[in-house]
């Protein structure tokens, strides 16, 4: 097999493979316990924020319907989460996780959490919405994060939604001390779902490798991009990246929304961002087309 | 004076030169008690629904800055209501009620009350959004209508809104009883605010003029198109409407949008909503400049 096969995966792929057969697998790699060689290179091209606007769930159906992507995860308390629910329920097998929030960070236009703002109000500002940012200050109690987060959850299935996954918002539940990881990880055992994450980030959080199980799933890498490289610079990062992937599961998170007068309003504080977003668009065409140039390439040799 | 004269009001008018004058004022009519000749044709163009959709921000305050309309209200609990109550906070002369919000709508996109959702069980639909409807069968707890409303109130005033006047998004609190009626008028004595209240309702809804103090200002007239009116027939459905305008303070309420992605798919379950709110735009522009046309043509005689 060539090192340089490129294969896509799904987190409901992963999940079903794997949920149950850790305790068997001993010191394989994630690929190996998939199936493949020790040295594959494995992809899943993943969407965030999916129900935060009408103009990222149309773009992130589009992406789907196209298999543009074959990931995405969904924010639960924001206003357009019904839209994004009605489709993952028409769209079973599309893999669809929770993308669980805590943070409400534009200015225009804002949530707050699903759980009773009285039981949580550590998550609140001033105003009763999902505070903006976290700061050196801001005191988070993790028992009104896990009671906020089972509250998406329990609303993402009474809604029809049945999760592939679970991740974070923003990192929160990952940068934030070894208990915020702990609640994550606690649902996911809970409901029985798997939770992203990277052995990327043991490095610099390393309450995370120590906090998991044998039983939990963990992908090799994670690539997305940063807001210090300019549009223009997208496809050539891609691009460079792609060449570049190293041997194990990788996910590329993505984020897509066309940039119409909604998106534009919702990120006016942020006046690159509609730029941003158009070419995230553009550069996620280019990714998938070249993963299948590749694909097509490794099966022809 | 010309008995056809129109004159554009502001609630904001109204309220500072009537609030406190009440006592005195005996067997006037409104528009005597604002100074005008007893059959005066006062009118006042509404802009309902506002901060319920970015679309609907934009829309209204294109009419505002333009003097489309002169008077508005707003939807605290809609996700958009911060972008409105900012412009609110930085054009404190515009007339900015408070649409007071109890149901959410809307089927792709929703919202939930200020207040904590333990608070107020019984306007929460079972996933914890306000319910799509009040049915036969719903059972609305006055107390908690005040609470929310409450929180409504104050999450204005602590975003910098200065509100002009209460009203009701759906007329709800105007046509389910005497006791709905009642919180209203409380929380406007308390807030020391007018509330919309016309005279045409009294004789579906008793309950309406017997529960007003002779504090409360009553507007004589409303007119709204009903969705009955199909499109085509707006333009003459206005011409109409102003030309056979009793003497007396009219409020008309308009719904104000742009024809967008966004709103096309927060009102998608109404499949001609998108072409009546386009219409409803040209239709405000045409009757703005009758008025215009009609007040020159008073100013002439």
């Amino acid at each position: 097999m060539n090192r340089s096969r490129i294969s896509t995966l799904l987190f409901f792929f992963i999940a079903i493979t794997l949920f149950d057969a850790h305790a068997q697998s001993g010191g394989k790699s994630l690929a190996e316990k998939l199936g493949y060689p020790r040295d594959s290179k494995l992809l899943m091209v993943h969407a965030d924020d999916v129900g935060v606007t009408h103009s990222v769930n149309a773009a992130t159906i589009m992406a789907l319907d196209t298999g543009l992507v074959n990931s995405a995860s969904l924010m639960v308390p924001c206003p357009w989460f019904p839209e994004i629910a009605d489709y993952a329920k028409s769209h079973p097998a599309v893999d669809f996780g929770l993308h669980l929030t805590l943070t409400s960070e534009r200015v225009s236009y804002r949530w707050s959490p699903v759980a009773s703002n009285d039981k949580v109000p550590s998550l609140l500002d001033e105003n009763g919405y999902f505070h903006h940012d976290w700061t050196a200050t801001t005191r988070i109690d993790p028992k009104e994060v896990e009671l906020e987060l089972r509250a998406q959850i329990d609303r993402a299935y009474a809604m029809g939604v049945r999760p592939t996954h679970l991740d974070s918002h923003q990192y929160r539940l990952y940068e934030n001390g070894k208990d915020l990881f702990e609640v994550v990880l606690r649902l996911a055992h809970d409901y029985k779902l798997p939770v992203f994450v990277a052995r990327d980030w043991f490095a610099d959080h390393p309450y995370l490798e120590t906090s998991l199980t044998s039983a939990d799933i963990v992908l090799d890498h994670t690539v997305t991009i940063a807001p210090s490289v300019p549009p223009e610079k997208w496809t050539e990062f891609y691009k460079t990246t792609l060449k570049n992937l190293q041997p194990g599961v990788t996910e590329f998170v993505i984020h897509l929304a066309f940039a119409d007068d909604e998106m534009k309003a919702a990120t006016r504080e942020r006046d690159t961002w509609a730029t941003f977003l158009r070419m995230s668009f553009r550069a996620i065409l280019f990714l998938k087309a070249f993963v299948r140039m590749e694909c097509r390439h490794v099966g022809s040799t």
